[in-house]
């Protein structure tokens, strides 16, 4: 009766692990692509969103900068009890992946890892990756490809104006989209890589035109569906995948205005079906709070 | 005797308060265009100036979160007892300068009352403005420029690429530039006003190529170098100028990396002949921190 008990105690407490939200955040409102991926991979899942939208944009800061950000941004997802933490923002999982899987007490999934990952698997030529300016500086994509194939060749661009050109809602058809493109492609076009990193979770809603620009021998990597495949595997292995198979919700989060990240935010879930619904405020001045009890 | 005492006293008195010094504001690097114009208008003055490098831009951020950030900079600003603050950020100035004319202890001067004012006076046509959305949005420069000319004709245009577009370093005549510019400017081109506000302290670098696209026929005014000059005037109306007409001191605090901001901020300054020597790291998590004793 004792092992019968416990037997059923343990199946409640697997239960309610499993039902535990999954959290994720961002620098704005770009990792709502990777929300997007998970959703249409885990659509039972229950999802917790944070996007830093009043200090957006990382990229362009420096890495210590970034690090405290994104501690604060996961301390926040913490209260939350996530079964796993997913840093959809390619600049903080360059900066932070490291300092956030010594501090936080739930496994934590970047987009670099996967990303990477994944353009090694696509191709044995050279691999090229374009992403912020801090991604590239950091030199993340660059190791981590080194890391499962030494020796690979790496091209790296930095594209500091894709972001405030997404944020600004030009068509990928737009002549200046494809001016800059082609700026920023030239030296990726000259190397014809056998893949090419989508190392900023923006640049998805470029796909088509970079695709066009790099040609249809060059296979395009988006980092954040790859993190959304290493999502799933993880949390398949460790038996913690929710028992619904639909209906997952999505609950968000933003630093700056909510109504304007209900508005600008549904493009980046297009072609998802998921829809923004629920957005609260939270401000950075709470996020900045020592959170010694939540966060540890 | 006692007289005597007293004036001296009372010219002491004069004298620490000349000395003190100018508080400047900016959500970044662009301000230390106003700290230029500021240093050659008043060569004697010492200027303390915060830019907001970790939370910048704010151009794309939602007034209540501007005034928010507004409010901890001026605050931050007020444990040096400046004699006068400056907003140098045309976004602030439009979200803030009610707010911070209210609570703060001190004289408080913006860029869009100077600059509207030195449009309404260069010309009785109609005025131009760009600058960032949320200071096209607020409708400030277009209230300012009512109040001083009922009835005036204003067409007014964001350009959210241009500050990104400055701080990636591109020369004027770089081809992305002028097409980015050329995309902006077409219905002023058209409307051919008489004078275009330079409406965003990053525009001023981009001088040449606009004043190029819009022709000789239309004045370019700079609200920068305008609010240097409303500061001027109210320092020697308050008697509150410095002694000293040379050897002014610029002492710089940064809410990111402090070596990235003496690299980067030159450029904004060059033209005035102003170093950059001292930078100092001052975190948002300080700013964001309740300060009841040194800000009222």
């Amino acid at each position: 009766v004792d092992n019968q008990e416990n037997n059923q105690r343990g199946a409640a407490q697997d239960e309610r692990l499993r039902s535990r939200p999954i959290g994720v955040f961002d620098s704005g409102l770009g990792g709502l692509t990777v929300v997007g991926e998970l959703l249409s991979a885990l659509a039972g899942e229950t999802i917790v969103y944070l996007g830093d939208s009043a200090r957006v944009p990382y990229g362009i800061k420096s890495l210590e900068t970034v690090r405290r950000f994104a501690r604060e941004d996961a301390a926040f997802l913490m209260q939350f009890e996530p079964k796993m933490l997913v840093v959809a923002c390619n600049t903080a999982s360059a900066a932070a992946i490291d300092c956030l899987r010594g501090s936080m007490p739930v496994e934590v999934v970047d987009v670099i890892g996967p990303g990477a990952a994944a353009a090694v698997a696509a191709t044995d030529g050279m691999i090229g990756v374009i992403a912020t300016e801090a991604t590239i500086k950091s030199g993340a994509y660059q190791r981590e490809i080194q890391k499962l194939s030494p020796g690979r060749e790496v091209v790296a661009a930095a594209c500091p104006l894709l972001v405030p050109i997404v944020e600004e809602g030009r068509a990928e058809d737009d002549p200046i989209v494809l001016h800059v493109l082609g700026d920023y492609l030239r030296e990726l076009q000259r190397c014809r890589p056998g893949t090419l990193i989508l190392g900023c979770t923006h640049y998805p809603l470029l796909q088509r035109a970079i695709g066009k620009l790099m040609g249809p021998s060059v296979t395009l990597v988006s980092s954040g569906a790859a993190a959304a495949g290493e999502v799933r595997r993880r949390l398949s292995e460790r038996n913690l995948a929710s028992e619904r198979k639909n209906g997952g919700e999505l609950r968000c989060f933003t630093t700056d205005n909510k109504e304007r990240f209900a508005e600008l935010g549904q493009r980046f879930l297009d072609g998802s079906g998921a829809r923004i619904h629920s957005v609260q405020y939270v401000g950075t001045d709470e996020l900045e709070k020592p959170r010694s009890q939540t966060a540890n």
